[in-house]
């Protein structure tokens, strides 16, 4: 096919849109491809469109390739089966809810758990109707509190999302490989740099759960990789070592000592260090108040985190490992409640004393010793030992990983940015329970089957795709998904070369190849190279001077420029695009 | 591409849904093609899915080809566009509403001229821009009072909209043939037997306007057709032939009767008849009482309706007639407040004297004489003469149309009920203006340019196929969007005939033919024919008992059944597949 830029509706701007902070937002948007609606909602014009479709074709022909069967869900959704699940109230406000003109309570679906479980569970009574995969590309909604960059993180959003059931774990593995193996053909086929992490499951529920993170410096989430293998996992997911237990006897008493002013971990070092204690902030104990709210519940209730003092808070860790309660750090009132908490100077044994859970880092187990808060004002202990001194009730991810920590499988672990473009996930019985789906097994006993949870993003999958492929001049797609394959433009107001274009993309398009023809009258050569280097399709042609001498210029985008004979571009072109 | 029964994900039903009344709903549902997820919204099984996937590229191929180009607005939508036209208003209940996490209004897009008018003033600013014209095809939202039959009015369902912009009128006009022309061509290649009527505005303001009625017994539209020509419109639109002005000079004079118990209009005619007046119904005037309600206003008015006594009042008429102004029929409330409306005895004179607008028929010219309400208890006025006891301020289409109605091209009117596939609308500068749109002409003067609006229900249309296309027995799709073309059942156990089967289907897929296999095990030759039947596949290939004798039985789908020899089926199929 052939579209002619005299034509289309696009207009490219020189300028970055004023909201736009990452490279694909403000090429996108530059280049004509999509255009803010509103916040976090995005309008796809034709090119952008174009590479959106192109995509959804490359992962729905892998879905396909493994057994998964397309239906679409409605968007516009009831209450009722997120209630059966909790997922009504679970969601919070990332959840858009509305009322209909019965005052009915709907919403506008953030994920389709519910609606596949229910629908299997309708239609499917046999152990001999699965396993069954279903699948399907769809617009989401999800009331992100801070929608960003584009289409990387919006408020609307196309997802491909399947869903596994099988009879048995051993079916769920086997529906899980066979989504993770298509997920690697789907992004290796567009040449995405990316790695499988190990993920916690947040608020999904359930166990083995992989994301594809697509590296890239404005990725919103930071995983870890080992120096020394495959070992991958989001931050979130990182097991910390669990510390070696030692034994308490003969651990030296613990000793309360005057620490004026040693309100920070820095101020305590430095109060040991000027006492002659020999302690590094690796040996300090933090001892955090933290309030936890579960989704449902009207009061907070207090908890105790503890961290080693040179490990800070990592909230999203302690988010996942608490979900779906959530917390917040203790402020003012909750200080003036609970007035055993001396602020700056708390510690473990108040806490225990006051029959507050104490959840703390592995690295603190029984016979480590500490300098800890002394639950008095200016006051801290030395030699306080776990185990011995004060009790941990629960060990939680909540700390901080830092470069150089050791990684699970030995070596050690350095830092990366990524993006999630993908998301597979043994949900396990969850929904299933939930809607008490019984399958008759082979036996004539009633089961419930096991769900595997898949989704892509789509749209983000387009902005990954120009987060890892572009320049300061504009896009670079790769063939698979660019809107079109070849750009063509005529840069020479000679008429045979003007008819040559002319000649030029109908023979393209006779050969299969889709084109962009910058026909436009009146525009300078210099808008036109600018134009196809912002437009960014692989191959670009250019009928410009030495076309007297037979020669066009064809660059390849993010490549070479080489001069090559008219006669011959055509099957050059067939011949790059393979 | 081959799909095996075996695997797929499908449940037929015997019987009907408990709330489908009209047969697509019911045979939809019972085939497995949707699913009801909540009222008025339904899930897209894989077969149904399919169907609507076709009939959506059936209706690109031909937006194409007019040079309509792409793109996809989002539907979550902010209310400001809609606040500039007046829609967040005047769409009353129908639109879906909501408020994201930060209070600020939304709303789930029911059309989209807001954002195409508003996208093209942002890219576009010189006459050389134009004409564009532009479409989607995208879920779109309405809450209607009354969803019904199933996806024949739902409330998310799917459109292709588009718009065309132009410098001038004439342009408009050959944007509107162009999509009149593609729109023929879509019904016409799907073999839909429609008509094209003159329709009414309704909500959108505006001129010119068409609507492409399927001829349905479950359609809501009542449509008229003249019985001496190509007149048709829909009930709204039609316009009552305007009764002749008489001389008022020498009627004689009004004059009250007493009509004890003469509430309605036929014991009124039945006081006429046994009081001596030769009065039929068509000669009594009936005059209603109702309250209209402005959009934005917060009070209701009282207003006059007059209609000759052989009328019904046609709600959808008069609310085409007052759009976007709402109008219920004055209750026992409003009677108490306006004691001069004396119930079942209410007169043009009453309204005229209190300064009530009057509204009447086109018939009710001055000079026509009535029997009339005289605005007192059990009594009316004989010979009461609009023009002289009486005063009309406006009129509206506010009769019922009745078959053999005169027709405005002379002949008769016939109704016909009918389901809107389509609309095109020369929508003219309504948005241009609300979004200021201002296009530097030819001569460097800023002109609004012209809108056309054009939509085509896309799930709907599966509905009208299916109304159009059915037996008691099932569905019978159009090969152009049936899932597949042929259906194969071998019935018959003979290992041959199995091998056979697997033959056939490998070679239809061969010649590009897809193929809906019915593999499933330990299932009766009466249970693979009925779903063959229901499913309503265009063609099915019955590998039966004959097949001992090298015969299949070829069934077409509402059509012959015959015996074809196996060697040959492959290219029978090809041949009629065509």
């Amino acid at each position: 096919m052939i579209t002619r830029m005299s034509q289309l509706f696009l207009r490219t701007l020189r300028e970055d849109p004023a909201d736009a902070e990452v490279p694909s937002h403000k090429l996108l948007v530059r280049a004509g491809y999509i255009r803010r609606a509103a916040p976090g909602v995005y309008s796809w014009l034709p090119l952008g469109l174009r590479v959106l479709r192109k995509i959804e074709s490359i992962v729905r022909a892998e879905m396909d390739s493994i057994g998964a069967q397309e239906l679409l869900f409605p968007a516009l959704l009831s209450k009722e089966p997120y209630e059966t699940t909790g997922r009504w109230t679970e969601y919070g406000d990332n959840l858009f809810r509305l009322k209909d003109r019965r005052d009915v309570d709907m919403l506008l679906g953030p994920t389709h758990e519910e609606m596949f479980t229910s629908t299997v569970k309708d239609l499917y009574s046999s152990y001999k109707d699965f396993p069954v995969t279903l699948y399907q590309i769809q617009t989401k909604y999800r009331d992100e509190e801070r929608p960003r960059a584009g289409i990387l993180r919006g408020r609307e959003f196309v997802m491909k999302d399947s869903y596994s059931f099988d009879m048995d774990d051993a079916g769920l593995e086997k529906s899980y490989q066979a989504h993770r193996a298509a997920y690697q053909r789907i992004f290796d086929s567009l040449s995405i740099d990316y790695a499988i992490c190990e993920a916690t499951s947040g608020a999904m529920g359930g166990s083995a759960s992989e994301e594809f993170l697509a590296y890239s410096e404005v990725g919103e989430d930071t995983f870890v990789r080992s120096t020394t293998g495959d070992y991958a996992a989001n931050v979130e997911a990182v097991e910390t070592l669990r510390g070696e237990e030692r034994p308490i006897e003969g651990l030296p008493a613990a000793e309360v000592h005057d620490t004026p002013q040693a309100e920070t971990i820095a101020a305590l070092v430095e109060w040991a260090k000027a006492t002659g204690f020999d302690i590094d902030a690796s040996q300090t104990l933090k001892t955090m108040a933290i309030m936890v709210h579960q989704p449902g519940e009207e009061e907070e209730e207090l908890k105790a985190v503890l961290l080693p003092g040179d490990r800070e808070l990592a909230d999203k860790r302690l988010e996942a490992a608490l979900a779906p309660t959530e917390f917040r750090l203790a402020e003012e009132k909750d200080f003036q409640k609970y007035p055993f908490l001396v602020r700056g100077y708390i510690g473990p044994r108040a806490m225990n004393a006051h029959g507050i859970e104490v959840l703390a880092d592995p690295r603190i187990v029984t016979g480590t010793s500490w300098l800890a808060g002394a639950d008095e004002e200016q006051r801290h202990v030395l030699n306080l030992v776990a185990g011995r001194d004060f009790t941990v009730d629960r060990y939680v991810e909540a700390a901080g990983i830092h470069e150089g920590d050791p990684a699970p499988d030995g070596g050690t672990l350095t830092l990366a940015r990524g993006i999630e473009l993908g998301h597979i996930f043994q949900l396990g019985r969850k929904y299933t329970e939930a809607f008490d789906v019984k399958i008759l097994d082979e036996n004539g006993k009633r089961t419930i089957p096991t769900m595997g949870s898949y989704g892509i993003g789509i749209s983000r999958m387009m902005a990954v795709l120009v987060e890892q492929n572009h320049d300061d001049k504009g896009l670079i797609w790769p063939a698979a998904v660019a809107p079109y394959q070849v750009h063509v433009a005529v840069a020479n107001k000679d008429e045979a070369a003007v008819a040559a274009g002319d000649e030029l993309v109908a023979a393209l398009d006779a050969r299969g190849i889709e084109v962009l023809f910058d026909d436009r009258p009146k525009v300078s050569p210099g808008v036109r190279f600018k134009d196809a280097e912002l437009l960014g399709m692989p191959y670009a042609v250019i009928l410009g001077r030495a076309f007297a001498d037979g020669e066009v210029e064809l660059c390849e985008r993010g490549g070479e420029t080489s001069e090559v004979p008219y006669d011959e571009i055509v099957d050059r072109l067939v011949g790059l695009l393979g």
